[in-house]
């Protein structure tokens, strides 16, 4: 029986043991949310880092430069972390390099995972589909807010858990937690989620359009953001 | 407004801010617990270690010494960590040093705070009418599983959330999950946590009577354990 276990934050990563699993990375608002729109608009390629400076010298190779920081656009970069700006497929066949305040740090942090994917509600089901035919553990590594729990990553994982019941019927204590709450709010998710703290700060910044994508389920049904050396790609 | 936090673990205490707020240490299997029935049935005080020689010193000076390793008592100890010991009251009167894997280690972590409260489901109640009565915002602090997020602790302080719902109603998303997650599990709390990790830990080790011990609401309603002083006493 595979199973399937929720780590909550990077900060929480070095307790779980990532070398042999499927490590799914989320980061509703909005890291992966923007990643899979970005892959699913055409964007071939997206380099994430953790580091602001490493992002922004990528320009000169001629990466698309993106950098959000507390929320907002970081200064000098062409975009921020709206998955929006991507679905007009004003950016088809460019290369993406993109750092963000909790995302890239957790794809960071998942190294020495046996394969790495990118986690959002808009390709849950193409998500699942996929894991489903890989005969792996799972774990799910929540960027979490600076280091804490978030709900919104939280009721992702839940999610997965939920889809993945019959697969991955072995869960541990934080995925047996997130599979209740999911089962129980999930069909509420957008009254549910405006109740967090990461959706109130993305309210005050008037990006309620995020807000509305980041929340739509299987939008992308053939897309399966994956890491592969660094990059990230559709599968 | 008073606001409501959870912290699951000891290892992410850092990301909050202690310095002001009630905090509620729990860890229901089964230090804080253990700690509730000790001070319930008639012991005096209790110093908490986390440090198993320096819990072992104490002897010297007249203490009761317990400790608990990885669910066992401690070789060279008189008492592990079975609340279950101390309820026909032949501790009372004495003083106890006690040392457990997670429990200590969170009361050491939560210093600094206002107040520090011992939570377990025996006294919830006596636990959540001191807190309304404290104008001060609450932060519970999970000691967790070797510093993962378990299930027990964080449905304790799904119940608090609950319980403290009227006084406390700024919730963070900790909060928010898992004030959510008892409304929808906690009536039937026995059957739902005999799933988690840990109650199946100690199933293995033949201790029922503790767990059923730890899962009892409301058995003490008049005992609320404070630390002061790094002493834990009844308030």
């Amino acid at each position: 029986m595979r199973s399937i276990e929720v780590c909550f934050s990077p900060e929480l990563i070095h307790l779980h043991e990532v070398t042999g699993k499927l490590v799914v990375v989320v980061d509703i608002f909005r890291a992966t949310s923007t990643m899979v729109a970005a892959l699913a608009h055409g964007v071939t390629e997206i380099l994430p880092f953790a580091d602001l400076e490493a992002c922004r010298a990528m320009q000169n190779q001629g990466y698309l430069i993106a950098a959000e920081r507390d929320g907002l656009t970081a200064p000098g970069f062409e975009l921020g972390n709206s998955p929006v700006a991507y679905t007009a497929g004003a950016y088809a066949g460019r290369k993406l390099a993109m750092t963000t305040t909790n995302g890239t740090l957790a794809i960071e942090k998942s190294k020495g995972a046996a394969e790495i994917l990118i986690g959002a509600f808009p390709n849950l089901q193409a998500t699942v589909t996929y894991i489903q035919s890989r005969d792996l553990d799972v774990l799910i590594h929540c960027a979490g807010w600076k280091g804490r729990f978030n709900l919104e990553d939280s009721l992702y994982a839940g999610a997965l858990v939920q889809a993945l019941g019959e697969s991955h019927a072995n869960r541990e204590d934080g995925a047996l937690a997130m599979g209740s709450l999911f089962a129980h709010e999930g069909n509420n998710l957008v009254t549910y989620l405006s109740q967090a703290s990461h959706a109130k700060r993305l309210q005050n910044h008037g990006i309620e359009a995020d807000i509305d994508f980041c929340l739509s389920l299987d939008l992308y049904n053939q897309v399966v953001g994956v890491s592969q050396n660094g990059e990230l790609r559709i599968v």
